[in-house]
């Protein structure tokens, strides 16, 4: 039977490397990008309409504008580079644990291969070999207890610096599309009727794109991603009116 | 030595309990309240201390202030709503995947467990057994592949719109604290003193609290969380008088 089975596994190595292809996801890095913009096309967006709401002229709409741009890539730029980097420390802290664990309660973390196999229906015929083999080869069995007892991946050392960099970029990119129109046009609700246009556009570009990449269905994501925009700056023209009106 | 084992696992089973307790983590909804609140926090103070250093008036600072909370709110809510929803439309197409998969090409999918548990050292006579045992249980074979081929969790239901909610009105609780003075104070410089005092104070909480609940250094995270804070609404502040004095 098992050798029968090495068979099969040599037999459908191919089958196995075409499978890998159809669980293709995005890249991080396109998925930061498409994020940053989203939210950039967003906020400042909504700021923008909601302060032209309220009647504010255009070159103030700008300074809010841009003043919430800088703000929003710093924030969200060094929020994700802080987050990427406390998971890495997460993992690094509970890698060392694991390590500690497996020297000096070898017998609990042995009981806990059997733990996890178990949930699998598993019985002590079948686990019984893993575990000893995983006792044998203290390297694997680590990576093992990583993976399959906290379902931790090792984290790309680079990733929080590159992705807080394209996040914070991309938000900026995104961000200054509803701002320009307020460059060029002096009369913040004539600019505004621009900059709606022009963003709901790029939203709608953007959802889409977004479906592509994160394998949703990309019309829905189109739409999901515009709606999102249009109740957020009604939400702030609406606001930005009632506070006026106080 | 499978019975010795077995018997160690029961033994240990007091163990294993006490283990879990161990790799304690944050729960999501204190998570997102955290996320909330700190970004909240952020952003509009930063905003409002850019637009105050473009000497605009206390009622206008609080318009656009007010306007950017309502707006972030949704966006950020709704967004991490989609986020959710995505990810488990995600995990379902996989799941519907694999199981089309394992009842259609099960030899490709019997190598591909053989492939993943060898990537732990073991050979066809450790994993052999438990390929077999899998193959005759396909619920939990199932199960298997998504969380050890994929690495997908199953994800909670009603999570995607607890989330989103427990965001937005978190960053509406954030977002009124650099707020409030503007409120208060007529002249936008001297209740941007007050808005700078408060909010760094609220950065430096939040921040300590952040850091005890995922686990890292509180004060470490408390200086972090402040000096994203401070940098943000500097380069708001430097963004507006830069745009002004064009």
């Amino acid at each position: 039977m098992v050798k029968q089975l090495v068979r099969d596994e040599e037999k459908q190595r191919p089958l196995l490397d075409e499978h890998e292809e159809k669980h293709f996801t995005a890249g991080e890095v396109v998925r930061d990008i498409i994020i940053g913009v989203s939210d950039g096309l967003t906020v400042p967006f909504a700021l923008a309409a909601g302060l032209s709401g309220a009647n504010a002229p255009s070159a103030l709409v700008l300074t809010a504008g841009l003043a919430e741009v800088a703000a929003g890539a710093i924030s969200m730029g060094l929020g994700g580079y802080l987050a990427a980097k406390s998971e890495a420390d997460h993992y690094h802290r509970e890698l060392q644990r694991e390590q500690e664990e497996i020297d000096t309660v070898p017998d609990t973390e042995a009981a806990e291969i059997a733990d996890i196999l178990s949930q699998y229906g598993l019985g002590p015929q079948e686990y019984g070999p893993v575990v000893t083999s995983l006792r044998n080869n203290p390297k694997a069995w680590l990576e093992f207890m990583m993976k399959f007892e906290l379902g931790l991946e090792k984290p790309e050392p680079r990733r929080a610096l590159t992705s807080a960099a394209t996040i914070a970029v991309a938000y900026v990119v995104g961000g200054l599309v509803p701002l320009l129109p307020y460059m060029f046009v002096a009369t913040a609700d004539r600019a505004m009727a621009t900059s709606v246009g022009v963003t709901l556009a790029a939203l709608l570009f953007f959802g889409y794109v977004k479906g592509r990449f994160t394998g949703s269905r990309p019309f829905l994501s189109a739409v999901q991603t515009t709606v999102i925009g249009a109740l957020a700056s009604a939400a702030a023209f609406g606001m930005a009116k009632a506070v006026q009106s106080i």
